[in-house]
């Protein structure tokens, strides 16, 4: 019997996206960013993270991002050899090195490991990185024209009393599902419900609905986003009413306007739930005056972070 | 203001468990195995897996191994280029290049990624993957003598209305809580429990408890683990009564001997659930019973798969 070789090194037979990673005090194309195959961050989904963008050559907000990676890694018993600001400077370098004025940038930490496979996460040396890619969205430019098309999956949201959602995790197998079950349905993307059958949040987006000229969003199960906090930001501006609390499909169902929100994508209009419509096939006048001064405050020294780029990239 | 330069290669400086895993048509040392940080069975821990164990030379149980891997990728819409015998092929010569007789073998496919980082699972492109590394176990040895110390937990397992337990999968951020519980009341391992507050397993293992002499082991929520499977084999074998469902933790603490089940380890004892000690600081007739007939039907031809070994390894 013969038997095939050992090969000294992996040779890579994929295209990646363009980007700069950070890892182990390296720089690295995005392409040369990996992760151990035993590291407990990719066998037990044992990471958190929080991403952040950056437009104009700006992060929007990045204090609270920040607050929130640190806030999760207290929570899952995690250390990095970094804080806040040398965090930001590692932020600061991916996005300068790849050039972006829009990204989208990720800074994470796994659990890692140890040379023996210990079980015990206590013996695992956990190990950050981030990245930056170009800038992403939920919706295309299409769909930011005319609105999303959504369906509700009876999938129930990971619930809080199995992990914690303001550990921002990357537990989706829920969301996954509820997305092809989307797809089946003929629509673009999913709302997934929580355990009590009310709305919860969609793969990587907060819910609002507009309800006789208030809004209204989940709160039970769901994370807590910083576009929907910026949500909160704008309403108390425009003395728009908000309410967070149980959103029912029919309540969703009923509204004047619906619309998601996300770090990939800001505020984005939604057009059909299921088979209702909303706004006649474009966005909402509540809709569009929030993204309009969602995308105004990232010209504000208060929520954004201006980035010094190299002169010669 | 200088910036930092990009490195042409990642620089890796942690040691990694000896081992041979396979990708992409390559056999690698397992220090070379690695999967993008954009690859979504990372970033959305979308993806499933199987282990099986090699003693004494041979798979044990591969073909329940391989059926449940074979479901869980249709289950989760995933292809992948390799038919059970193609990725038997694979596995053996993992564990055949690695030159171990007693080896923990996983094969596992995530969802993959797409050159433009895609958000559509659709566009991804699958992948597919396997290692051998050393024989690992739940309990070490010691605690395999006197029995593992438990305690229960109060965090609750994903729900199967979220993650479908029958889809081997890497969400363990509940079973991570549960473990960092019980190290606190100073027990080794954990339990955690159902929706319903019964339990339902701990990570990386499923429980029994026997009393008045028959065995009996949660059901609702939990992963049909092959070892599990193995007892129910057994127990009919030993004319001994096993039933499937709720399992209290008072009914779990007034039980004779209490035992754990996995891949990693076989058949181990428990001595403690949270204050109460079974068996007088040794494994109970039940448990011992069932562990040597266990390790008996690895030489059985029936239920082990042999591996042909180079000769020069």
């Amino acid at each position: 019997m013969t038997f095939p070789k050992i090969s000294q090194s992996y040779t890579d037979p994929y295209d990646y996206p363009q980007g700069i990673a950070f890892q182990d005090g390296q720089y690295l194309m995005m392409r040369d960013a990996k992760v151990s195959v035993l590291d407990w961050g990719f066998l037990h989904s044992d990471a958190t993270y929080d991403t952040v963008h950056v437009w104009d050559g700006g992060f929007f907000r990045l204090d609270l991002h920040l607050d929130r990676f640190f806030a999760g890694l207290q929570k899952l018993n995690m250390t990095i050899p970094f804080d806040r600001s040398e965090v930001t400077d590692i932020l600061t370098n991916c996005v300068a090195l790849s050039g972006y004025q829009n990204a989208y940038v990720e800074m994470l930490c796994t659990r890692g490991g140890s040379p023996n496979f210990s079980r015990d996460p206590r013996e695992a040396v956990n190990r950050f990185m981030a990245f930056a890619v170009p800038y992403g969205s939920v919706a295309n430019p299409d769909q930011m024209k005319r609105g999303l098309r959504i369906a509700i999956s009876d999938v129930v949201r990971i619930p809080p009393k199995s992990v914690d959602p303001s550990i921002k995790n990357y537990h989706w197998l829920d969301l996954v599902r509820g997305l092809y079950d989307a797809f089946e349905k003929g629509a673009e993307t999913a709302l997934i419900v929580d355990t009590n059958g009310n709305i919860a949040e969609g793969p990587g987006f907060n819910v609002f609905v507009v309800n006789n000229g208030a809004l209204h969003t989940p709160e039970f199960g769901v994370l807590p986003g910083i576009t929907r906090r910026t949500v909160f930001d704008l309403c108390r501006k425009l003395d728009l009413k908000v309410s967070v609390g149980d959103v029912s499909p029919e309540f969703l169902k009923g509204g004047e306007e619906v619309f998601i929100t996300s770090t990939a994508g800001g505020i984005m209009p939604v057009s059909t739930v299921d088979d209702v419509a909303f706004g006649n096939g474009k966005p909402g006048p509540i809709t569009t005056r929030i993204k309009t001064l969602y995308w105004e405050m990232h010209k504000h020294p208060e929520w954004a972070t201006q980035i010094e780029y190299p002169t010669d990239v």
